[in-house]
């Protein structure tokens, strides 16, 4: 019974990874086959679909080349998009054939989900098969530590410093330390005090009459004064935390210099933000996924957000973009600028669709998502909607109330969309979206749940510490998972707590990633600090280090093409054969302990449902 | 009794202290006279003496303004250098009159000191009071952590990044990063394949000849296979620590890249502190106080490294140089390369007396002492030797065993010297050199108690945690201790039991070191890593930062008018008189706080006496 479902969970990962684009492994796969005893078949038709790497000399914002327009018509059904060959077929409601999602089907897999995790057998298995894998490891780690470290001294040429490592989460508006913001403040000034930049209602101000305002001169600011970093005050206090976005707890500064859409056309920002990236340029070995914000705030959103990109040429080799959406329908309802949850939706995902459809009529967006790999969800876990998805809950447009809709209602309506929405770009030879929310960084286990179900990959995922069930099913299917400790440390769990040696020991798929160098960070390499401190901490080895940047680069956004580079020709497939010493610095027998010890546990679930337990 | 007794401590270092120019506080003092009865008079001729900065254009190497020849004679006896005013006065045995030391009282001392860490009564006192002194700043801190937070942030154009900081523990020939190294070792390669740069019995060796017989190619070498890093390899295990000095694991290039005395007159080592000496003037506010190493083995090893030291112009305005002397006699004596211990001290200070007294014979080692501020003692601590230091003990010349002296033991014979030294460089107006020995980092808790009377300042200082008399005396008499939870994490002490956090609460004075940064450290800018992580495991406020930070200055040996440079010009004064705030960003709440509580333990000691107890 254990087994089965175990077996059943990991089917049902399968199932919505494949219809969507997203990644479930190979191997996994195989051993699902084996004991639906059914063959194999490897298709690369699952893969997601990332924009390869520019040319030389190509520019990174070319509208030539942009595809025809389909024609196709878009409806908004119970929050997700349809799309329809005509506008005939719209009326009669002859949706175009595409995988699109089974609400109940949904509700009945995460029903099944949900008594999982609550199993008292499965429970007990799934406790003792983690803690197994820990005191394996660590024999492991006695017995071939020495000769790990002899692979990758007789490896030439590759160090941890020259491996590619991937900052697989971390926030556009937070993506600078402390210190280059307050330089770019002074800078600004020094060149612009005389430019309008900022308009209140009143009148226009100048970069020298918005300081005079607010009662400083940039000369005086320190780090001191701008007060973005995180502190003890911090501690278990998101909204302390969202509040030092506000420099010198100014919300004009943070318009002025971390914002897209301003007087400025979000200059600045671009500034910064191409600063960084030119860091990353000459560290070479660096890469990050910034997130944007779109809010489903108001349709224009994503006209708006494309425009700044292009218009300032916003692109960096070293950079992979996402959209980060945050789950404030409740603020927003509040004010009355959203008449219902669907609206939210709506101005989230018809643009992207029209784009996709007509993307001549939508030169920057269409540009703007080629450079986007996925969609994160964000906001305070720790906040709780007291809401239940179920069938029983209202429809996104009948979701007129100003309570915020549950995580999972959040998740299920993203994930929707992007199934759908991928599927058309897939057709269309486009480039295909993760879906990659935060999660498990607090609140409900649900939210671990229902990322399983639905997330290429997550975000924290702190709280499998508290779910042996989860914990395992996310080590069976290998699922990524971008940890943060540094950020962790100054919001919800001290360093020294923090479960990353635990999951990385056990063999969970970890990478590491700043999350915002602005608010944690003190050095002039966020993403070196944080391997820094995490290598010193937990007295990581090279191999271990070296691991995770490999991991980092698996589970990240960048081109197929880039991959193969970074970790060599066959890093699609899993176990030793994928890796390439020469390129990842990843010993040889740590790869095949991951392997052997990832199958051996596979196995167990085919042989227990064999032997009918 | 118990108050008597820290009173006589007290007097005790106060005494060696300022017999040999080290520093022991005013306040203190005071308050010692205040229960001598006496009034107390300020003595600036205390006060060590640091060579002032170089003017501009003025060269810090010129030899045309050196003292005269005194036409002094110079005798050792019993271990310690005497001075005599001429030959006659040398064979009658009539020394100059200089403060030398006297064997029997400091044993009478240590002995009392002894006996003092072990009364009941005392540890009873001295464990409760900086029990006390923790849960007391706790208290502050929940009190006034938000105006300490407030002062800075309305204290103009200064912060944690632009104040000053020291890196008071750092070893020249580890104070370069791995990569680094590696970075360099490869370019020398490129420049430098066919230049002659090594000498073995047979022949002489170009780089690349070198190479081939180490069978490797700087090309292929990786920061693995460098093997310079401490790993878990190196914990309780300052043996393999050692042998980490050898890149590669070849002796060989350590003694062409880290040594100053090899084919090349230690050409490539001094290029590489002076690159390292760039970065710090790049970053600004970085000092850094690198030791090279004096064995005693032979008595030219002064000039040659004097000669290395002018010839290459290692110079850098951001660095003061200590020299470091093994404890290393037994191998010494082993290999006969020493007929007695007596020896070993000759050949340690015996140059440098023969400088002092003419300098003009010995311009580079003149111009060398000019830039030393101290000495150091280094070695394994945890090694025991087994002997006690006692009257029985034999005399440094009678010490023909080859057992090493214990740590004591070399700390009596190097304070010795340097107090008979530093009297007569002071009489020529000559810069003087402060004794800060590694101490405490591991081993027997009389390294301590030896440090507490004969060093100005340690480095460690990890095993106070043992001994609560020690600890409150340390406290009391305000040693600085250059703490280095790095290096502690990978050698003795995980990171998160460092003592680190609870010194600093209880108001030792502590500062921040590195130790060794090709060891342990993995960014380009290792002192700020050492900050960046104390400061996220402990949590520490931007006060906290600023105030090691400050120490740090304080503890150091650069020059007076640099410190009033840096920390205001009061800054001799204890208190918040002696602090100024615009410059390092230490908030006077904290810098009251910290007064008050060492005044209000110093005068309980007044009470405790007075009252008769």
């Amino acid at each position: 019974m254990v087994c089965k479902g175990l077996y059943r969970a990991l089917c049902i990962r399968e199932k919505y990874m494949q219809k969507s684009f997203q990644r479930f492994p190979k191997t996994a796969s195989k051993y699902l086959r084996n004991i639906d005893g059914e063959a194999w078949v490897a298709k690369e038709s699952f893969y997601p679909v990332f924009t390869p790497p520019m040319k030389k000399g190509e520019d990174p914002f070319r509208t030539d080349n942009l595809p025809e327009n389909l024609g196709y018509h878009l409806k908004m059904k119970d929050g997700v998009v349809y799309v329809y060959p005509n506008e005939e077929a719209a009326s009669k409601e002859e949706p175009k054939p595409l995988p699109y999602p089974n609400l109940d089907t949904f509700l009945d897999d995460m029903n099944f989900l949900l008594a999982l995790i609550a199993q008292g057998p499965v429970k007990t298995y799934t406790h003792r098969r983690p803690k197994f894998l820990s005191s394996k490891f660590q024999v492991h780690q006695m017995l071939n530590e020495m000769d790990e470290l002899k692979e990758l001294k007789n490896n030439p040429h590759r160090d941890f410093y020259n491996c590619r490592k991937v900052d697989t989460h971390i926030h556009a508006a937070a993506c600078m330390n402390q210190k280059h913001l307050l330089r770019f403040i002074k800078k600004s000034y020094q060149i612009d005090a005389d430019r309008v930049v900022y308009s209140t209602k009143e009148k226009n101000l100048t970069l020298k009459e918005l300081f005079v305002k607010l009662k400083m001169h940039p000369y005086d600011l320190t780090v001191d004064s701008l007060d973005v970093h995180a502190g003890r005050q911090t501690f278990q206090r998101f909204d302390k935390f969202n509040d030092k976005y506000n420099p010198v707890g100014a919300s004009e500064l943070r318009d002025l210099y971390l914002k897209t859409d301003n007087y400025i056309n979000g200059e600045y920002f671009a500034t910064i933000i191409k600063e960084v990236g030119a860091d990353l340029v000459d560290a070479k070995y660096q890469h990050a996924e910034p997130r944007l914000s779109i809010y489903g705030r108001s349709p224009d959103e994503w006209s708006k957000l494309s425009a700044w990109f292009v218009q300032n040429r916003t692109y960096c080799p070293n950079m992979t973009w996402m959209i980060q959406v945050p789950r404030i329908y409740d603020v927003f309802r509040l004010k009355n600028f959203l008449p219902h949850f669907g609206k939210m939706l709506e101005n989230i995902f018809m643009p992207v669709f029209e784009a996709t459809i007509n993307p001549q009529a939508h030169p920057d967006l269409s540009v703007f998502l080629k450079h986007i790999t996925g969609f994160d969800s964000v906001d305070d876990e720790s906040k709780h909607s007291g809401l239940m998805f179920s069938s029983k809950s209202p429809k996104p447009q009948e979701w007129t109330m100003e309570k915020n809709p549950s995580y999972t209602y959040y998740t299920y309506y993203m994930y929707a969309n992007i199934l759908v929405l991928n599927s058309l770009r897939k057709e269309r030879g486009m480039n295909t979206f993760l879906f990659r929310p935060h999660c498990g960084e607090a609140g409900a286990l649900t939210h671990l749940m229902t990322a399983f179900m639905t997330a290429d990959n997550i975000s924290h995922g702190l709280n499998l510490k508290k779910s042996p069930v989860l914990q395992y099913l996310f080590f069976l299917a290998q699922i990524p998972i971008a940890m943060s400790p540094l950020s962790n440390n100054s919001l919800f769990l001290e360093y020294a707590k923090n479960p990353f040696l635990d999951f990385l020991q056990k063999g969970l798929m970890i990478s590491l990633s700043t999350d915002d160098p602005m608010q944690f960070h003190f050095t002039k390499e966020p993403l070196m600090e944080e391997y820094a401190i995490a290598a010193q901490v937990f007295k990581l080895s090279t191999c271990d280090m070296c691991e995770v940047a490999r991991n980092s680069v698996l589970q990240c956004g960048i081109s197929h093409e880039e991959k193969a580079k970074f970790l060599g020709a066959n890093y699609l497939e899993e176990g030793p054969i994928g890796n390439d010493i020469r390129k990842t610095n990843v010993a040889q027998i740590r790869m095949a302990y991951r392997y052997e010890t990832w199958c051996y546990e596979l196995n167990l679930i085919v042989e227990g449902i064999k032997s009918g337990e």
